[in-house]
């Protein structure tokens, strides 16, 4: 896989040396190339943004620095023999980048980054490129960031950990929040490790028990208390009919009461912590 | 604000020193310590994880790393006239960070984040920390990271934004999305500045009209049909007497429709880009 990031700060980008990524790029898994806008701009000062049009606060990213720096990223990436790119446009206006969008963008060979600052970046860039590769523009999340540079970091590490052998064994896919399988769609409960005795707590006996489905049950049991717990909003979109009788009975513990229909509410959020 | 981070892989923090957080720092509005949890391992190897009790997949961060390196950075803190802390665990399985959370955690004098690696870190750290100190267990989205580094990165980034004096004039918190106001709860529209053409691409009229109130019902109108598009659940979640006339038109045109009790719904979602 290739990435490419454009950036008013390069430096930002300094993590992708680092752990998870950084091995891939060792390993020749994933060639990385960070690129300064200012390099695309022919002024003293390095312009790369100007006063929005109608008016208002704040300032917005110019088209021809954009324009020139795509260009020129597009044209050496094709030639060294990258191909099929997909223009990756982190912003809060964007689409919600979830566990999904990491699975597809890992299935590309070529990711471009356009990181804004300030307000944005002109929309004629994304109407102009978007005419000619793939366009995502996407969210991490519904906070707002200086800049779109450490969502890159968010949404690199979420797709580069699901390429062929980059994980290690001291990290899995199987058991993940978000990712497919038994626990789909619910939060890990709690883990332990050694030693059994930390300053006066220990760990639950059932772990001990050496008793599979018992661990797989209280697993389970603890993963969906936690989900209710901070994310009613996934209970929520579960099927009712899937809960169990366990289920039911958490989410009663919890103050859930069953619809009349058969679906679920929830009570007022709980006071906060 | 003093930040303390405590990490396997101090390096990934380096975008503190850049940009908005590194300015902040540079003006002495944020202290930032970033502390390697190896520092508080007393074998050869530095271990810090072990297999999880019950089995499966992955590693877990053991109690007694954590346990003494939080210890040493609250004592430091305290020493050094820090009060009131507040400890911020990264993890998918946490309530999710929202910009109500960045605003909360920015009136904090204090923010200790502990981003882990692996399964996470053995839940008797949480357990033990709590009973002194709040607790805030995030999660950024939906989505799995190789560890929470990003994420602090994230949090950090979100936060410090908010500080008083911490903005230049270059940025602005006034139209951001999700930020309280005209616009909230919807995305931001499209911006443009400077060339009026850009091969062969204008900007509208209207932002060239000089006519105020046509400007504002404009990026409103385009604020509102992008957050229809983009983040259906935004507007799901709107009262739906407080959408206007235009606002129907736009959610007509998309082709949702008004449910009988007055509520709308909206059609499968169309088909991706």
């Amino acid at each position: 896989m290739r990435l490419d990031v454009v950036t008013i700060f390069p430096e930002y980008l300094d993590p992708l040396n680092v752990s998870l990524v950084g091995k891939a790029r060792a390993r020749g898994r994933l060639g990385v190339h960070v690129h300064d806008l200012r390099e695309w701009t022919y002024d003293r000062h390095n312009t790369v943004d100007d006063t929005p049009y109608g008016g208002g606060p704040g300032m917005v990213m110019k088209t021809e620095p954009w324009g020139d720096a795509l260009d020129d990223v597009l044209a050496s990436g094709y030639e060294s023999g990258a191909h099929d790119p997909v223009l990756v446009v982190p912003t809060p206006s964007g689409r919600p980048f979830t566990q999904e969008t990491a699975v597809a963008l890992s299935e590309r060979p070529w990711l471009i980054f356009t990181p804004a600052r300030y307000e944005g970046i002109d929309r004629r860039v994304v109407d102009e490129y978007r005419t000619r590769v793939p366009v995502h523009e996407v969210s991490i999340g519904d906070y707002v960031l200086a800049g779109g540079e450490a969502a890159v970091l968010v949404i690199t590490e979420a797709v580069v950990r699901l390429l062929p052998g980059v994980l290690g064994n001291a990290e899995s896919h199987r058991d993940d929040s978000f990712a497919p399988g038994a626990m789909a769609d619910l939060l890990e409960g709690p883990v332990y490790t050694k030693p059994p005795e930390w300053r006066g707590r220990g760990i639950p006996d059932v772990l001990l028990s050496g008793h599979h489905g018992k661990i797989a049950r209280w697993r389970r049991d603890e993963a969906f208390e936690r989900t209710a717990l901070n994310r009613p909003d996934l209970i929520e979109r579960c099927d009712p009919s899937a809960f169990d009788k366990k289920d039911r009975e958490i989410l009663s513990i919890l103050g859930w009461a069953p619809e009349p229909g058969g679906r679920f509410w929830r009570r007022p959020p709980a006071v906060e912590e």
